[in-house]
């Protein structure tokens, strides 16, 4: 393996880089509290804030350079998130490719995020001939996490999991009245600190990042990178909008301000690098 | 009424003029096509693509730069056209503020685009003390002109309108089933033309610019700049989104695409200039 570097590897220029940088996890490996991860929420809207036409189809939204950029930026941070929607719909390769990491141009794992999907019932079909495991058995992408509510997942899935070093992370997840569960960001953000990762990226999807742009999350998210294309997708996608806010006197208010905002062209997309406004 | 200057003026710089300029109608009143006026739509939004909380509810989305930006281009257009929707919500100025234009230190109404309303059914309630009609009154802005399908509309309103030396423009526009119109926005554009407006700038709401973006309307259209804000305002907004396009195939493919795309980073927010892709 080491010596030979896989035909999709990805490059991303120094001059890149460096505007990324004051937005990114410490290279120490030193978070801004003790007791979470640096977490960064990043992701590629079209201009009516759609990740894709629809669940299922893939969509080709941001430009080659910003592909590149979220290669780099996963190679900066000790794990990637998604939800279980994600996961079903895309097959996902969840691993980084950019020149230089491990499987792509280095031996051993070094540069490669550890995968989280979060799946509460644990309904994520994966199979030895998931993207993710053929990744793992050529040593370029790391075994996911798979964060549910069961106790008891499935014994099968739970075999081929630990086989290639992923495992279940069980926590307590609410569940709704219509059925849809309610996870505490916050506490799974804890417990992936204590395992370890000091940075989390959080990719999508909507759901996820709807749900984590509610306000009691606020102060969990250190940094937001969101590359917006100049496409208008139109209406039916899967659309990032976080849930409708009111102020104390019941007057609707913006959901979510974004703080020191940073917007960098690049290539056809804008990357607009910000912190979420705390009052 | 000359040589006093209102406190409300607004100042945009050279520098942000320049940025600007290859993106605004020639400035020797040609058009790039003879019988078009050329064609701008131009609005601000959040970054789930919402013009406002709610209609009725003004919603300051963009900063003040990208503010005088809006009334710098109103000094570039002939017109500036507006849905009835935002007239009832917003009691909108529609004039310009720009230093040195008419009633903004400069005598007459050079630089004060024409209003334009659309409103099928003139339905829109306005009165002498509607803000376009105070701004008439100090010269500070010129009187509407409301396209409208009523072949005879209300004899008092267009006396009113008639005064200041605005009208009633009569079309025929189509009305759907569900009773909402679906005006030729082609046909109103040569009508404009016509008239003698060189260039117009369609400001919104969200039902004008979404038929718009319509592909019938695609060649119509010379320019978009779009102005995006740090913001999230939340599900329920006034949300541009054109409506969903298929391939031959019957495939969800992209409603929208922008060619030629530059994105300039302004105050807080980031404005694009871009035309719409043809093919
Ligand atoms: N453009 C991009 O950057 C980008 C990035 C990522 C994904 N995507 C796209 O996004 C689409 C998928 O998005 P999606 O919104 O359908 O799915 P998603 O957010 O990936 O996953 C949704 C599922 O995750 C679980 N989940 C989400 N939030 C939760 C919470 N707060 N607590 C507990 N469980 C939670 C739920 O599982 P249960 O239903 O089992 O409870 C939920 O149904 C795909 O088309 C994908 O291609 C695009
Ligand atoms: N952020 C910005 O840059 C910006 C700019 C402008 C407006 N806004 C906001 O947008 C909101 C209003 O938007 P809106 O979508 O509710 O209203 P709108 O687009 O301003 O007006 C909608 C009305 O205009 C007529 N109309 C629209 N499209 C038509 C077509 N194709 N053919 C014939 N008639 C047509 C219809 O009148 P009938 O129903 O009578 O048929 C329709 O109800 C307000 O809150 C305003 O503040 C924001």
């Amino acid at each position: 393996m080491p010596g030979w570097i896989p035909k999709d590897t990805l490059h991303f220029s120094p001059e890149d880089r460096a505007f990324l940088e004051p937005h990114l996890p410490p290279r120490d490996g030193s978070t801004p509290k003790p007791d979470l991860p640096f977490t960064t929420l990043t992701f590629a809207t079209s201009l009516d804030s759609s990740l894709s036409l629809s669940p299922g189809v893939p969509t080709a939204i941001s430009g080659p350079q910003s592909k590149a950029m979220t290669h780099y930026l996963r190679s900066r941070h000790d794990g990637i998130l998604v939800g279980v929607g994600t996961a079903v719909a895309d097959n996902p390769s969840l691993n980084c490719r950019i020149a230089g990491v491990g499987g792509y141009g280095s031996p051993g794992f070094d540069g490669q995020p550890r995968p989280i999907v979060v799946d509460p019932s644990a309904r994520w079909d994966f199979t030895e001939e998931s993207k993710l495991f053929q990744l793992c058995r050529e040593q370029r992408g790391r075994a996911p996490w798979i964060v549910t509510a069961l106790a008891d997942p499935p014994a099968e899935k739970k075999a081929l999991l630990e086989k290639y070093g992923g495992c279940y992370v069980h926590m307590d997840i609410q569940a709704t009245d219509t059925g849809s569960h309610r996870l505490d960001w916050h506490e799974l953000l804890v417990v992936l600190k204590r395992r370890g990762l000091r940075s989390v990226m959080i990719e999508g999807g909507a759901q996820v990042i709807n749900s984590l742009l509610e306000p009691r999350y606020k102060s969990d998210i250190d940094m937001a990178i969101v590359t917006i294309a100049p496409t208008w997708l139109g209406q039916g996608g899967v659309v990032v909008s976080p849930q409708r806010r009111f102020d104390d006197a019941g007057t609707a208010v913006a959901a979510v301000r974004l703080a020191n905002p940073k917007w960098y062209p690049f290539g056809e997309d804008v990357v607009l690098c910000a912190q979420i406004k705390q009052d």
